[in-house]
């Protein structure tokens, strides 16, 4: 049997008269799209239009929950409680559901956004008041995320699917974790490098860190990002190697 | 048969720490809580609070939609295009759906809002917005508003089930419609006034217009309002002059 | 004595990590830049750039204030009152005022924005709330718009210097108003036709209105804009036609 | 020649339609009143009627700077950049400038609020942002904050002028720094209690702490609080003890 994995991408990210990235190439790239919910990005008309785009061209959407920073693109950490953090998380996945409901599609899983995905890699209490978000929406909706992370945890405690996500551009320290974005090669920009990278985790459930070791690593879906200069060359990179290889693009079940 | 009218009133009109009305006194009193969605007023955590409470009263909830315009109160008519106001009321609803699914509740219909909520009345093709954006949720949802307006004329279209409500505090014009909050006389404030007339409009189908001559009015519902000096013992005064007549105090189904 | 004119363009329209406009290209062109004061783009961050920018390129800084409608890129007509309008504007002014001064500049002059600009052509109220505004924060702060408008009317009974704008791109009606760009026509895209006019503008104060007929321009500064896909090839085709001609492209004073 | 000292109290803190404190009680005990500048509180129009009160009441005005955080008060923690911080000050005292210009008054000095406050006790960056917002505006304008703060010793290195002041119903711990919100005995209660210990302060220099011990402390202005039950009791306790004793409550200069 061929093996499959997941592609997803951030799309649904402009607000009002703004755009970001391409939406439109990335949906003939990824399988699943990880739509932006008002917090962060997406105004509800975009955000129609996206999931409408989306339900088109088969692809799977979910909800990307942010803190409600539209000044800082839901980058920056905010010391929000646990009760307000559960309920903003609520709230947004409720909007993008109806939204993608009149669109005839449906938000398939949940993915958290920026600062707060970074953030309840360790923070425990935001971690579990995601969590609880998600469970008290759905507790059939399925959790994008890093493997091994807090958020994972909280996630499995109250009996959430897990889906592990690697990242397609990103250097990877000894540990697993990400090198931050701060330090000099944390993101990488040759699609044939990058896909090739991508291919080797798929397969081998390995990916060499930036000390040149080889670690192990847990990939249902891997993230391409479509935001940045050259993103849709790589995603189709990424794609293109995938498919070439026999590799199954599908969204996660 | 005895009978029976809906008693509604906004609430969870607040937002981050500031108060308006007293939601608590309230939801002894009515039998359907507008609760306002994120838009006007609302933060999610503040809604979750409430839609708890209500579920604890017995008492419905409904999404009450408004502009985006926090630093207005959806006082102001915005002169928003069909496309953004339909998807800006899905997005509401879909949100409080899940604050209220995560409270143990639902939303059981949509009321729009302050100038949202007057403008339909004449503007057509915000009124279509607004009945698109509910049928696009749920076609089953009804909406609360006034009877012979573009808003209910628009959903009738959509096959929504129209709820026409009553004001129990404002003057009306020989026509049926509101007198402006501009003129003198606009609003009551007796509460044993207040109470008879509301008593009138659901037991005899009329009420006396500002110019003294008696009118028709269709009523299944009877809005009270909270946020004011006095909304309590106002609410409380016309319950308990309906249940002294034997009218029943019920949610409209 | 050779004629003169100024050349403004909106710049500083970007927010958060959305950018709008080539902003570096048009401060090569124009001689005014109305950058945006935060109520419909531009964050404080981005306008401490591009006022630094603007001191840097010798271009003069304008307050470009809006509605508060971040969500609609101030392109929606708010029934806002003439209280909350008036605060609205000091405030915008304001804030950009210590913006520009820490970035070594000053704002020099205002202009509305967007769905402001076109209502208070003819709006009494809300034009003497934006003039009342200008004359608080500084009575010796000149104002950029439309002649003939309510706005330069109420600027005029309160002494502000009303500086005459015209537009390089659009339509005029016979009138000399603009055509709607709801209807055909009413956006010129050749940057040698649009530079012709302009010339024809600045020198001989007439233009050719849709109807064929000649009618008569009031034109202190020439708008152009800086948004729209060739609008830097526009504004430099303006610009050479009228320095080619011996018009010198100067601020205002 | 008889001791001095200054009364500070948060005003201008509602939004919209939401009140919140009593602004014009306050207004005749304190002898400054930071307003909010519409980061966590404060519209336009509210702002512009209460520097307007303010001036009436011969009350000094000023700017009370937050995170951009509407929804939570500014009582979180956000982890902005210094550059973005800088410029989000810079812009609220500009605002508030504007306004109180427009209301005959002047912005006097400058007073982080809620959890900017309590970060740049210890945050360098955030302190040195703030203190370079402020120098960027006008360097001669004050800061009122905690004695031994990371705030005061950059506002020192830039020259600006620091003004230490002491919260009267806060309990301190041993090392001068205020005890937690979130432990028990934070906040005192008891107006004839919290006014005698502020005559302490002011008279000698010097306030109990929570272990009893008896520690120094710097004051030229106290700060009393306005929107909590009794506060306006308690700040007229506080200036009815000072005045008794013959210390003149002035605005500092």
């Amino acid at each position: 049997m061929s093996p499959t994995v997941d592609l997803n991408a951030d799309l649904g990210e402009g607000f009002a008269v703004w755009q970001l990235g391409d939406d439109e190439a990335m949906l003939e790239v990824v399988t699943s799209a990880n739509l932006a919910c008002g917090f962060h990005a997406g105004d509800p008309a975009l955000l129609l239009r996206a999931c409408r785009a989306a339900a088109e061209a088969g692809v799977r959407v979910g909800a990307q929950v942010s803190y409600r920073d539209l000044a800082g693109f839901g980058r920056r950490f905010i010391d929000v409680t646990a009760e307000d953090l559960t309920a903003d998380v609520i709230y947004q996945i409720g909007a993008l559901q109806a939204i993608a409901h009149a669109a005839g599609t449906t938000v398939s899983y949940v993915k958290p956004h920026g600062a707060l995905y970074n953030t309840i890699v360790h923070h425990t209490d935001q971690a579990a008041a995601v969590a609880a978000a998600v469970h008290a929406v759905d507790p059939t909706l399925p959790v994008l995320g890093l493997s091994g992370s807090e958020f994972f945890a909280a996630a499995t405690r109250l009996g959430l699917r897990t889906v592990a996500e690697a990242f397609a551009d990103r250097a990877y320290q000894p540990d697993g974790t990400l090198v931050s974005r701060r330090e000099p090669g944390a993101v990488l920009h040759d699609p044939a490098q990058i896909a090739e990278r991508v291919f080797t985790m798929v397969n081998a459930d390995e990916v060499q860190a930036v000390d040149g070791s080889t670690i192990p690593v847990t990939v249902e879906s891997v993230c391409v990002h479509g935001d940045s200069p050259g993103a849709v060359q790589i995603a189709h990179a990424v794609r293109d190697r995938l498919a070439g290889a026999g590799v199954q693009l599908r969204a996660f079940s």
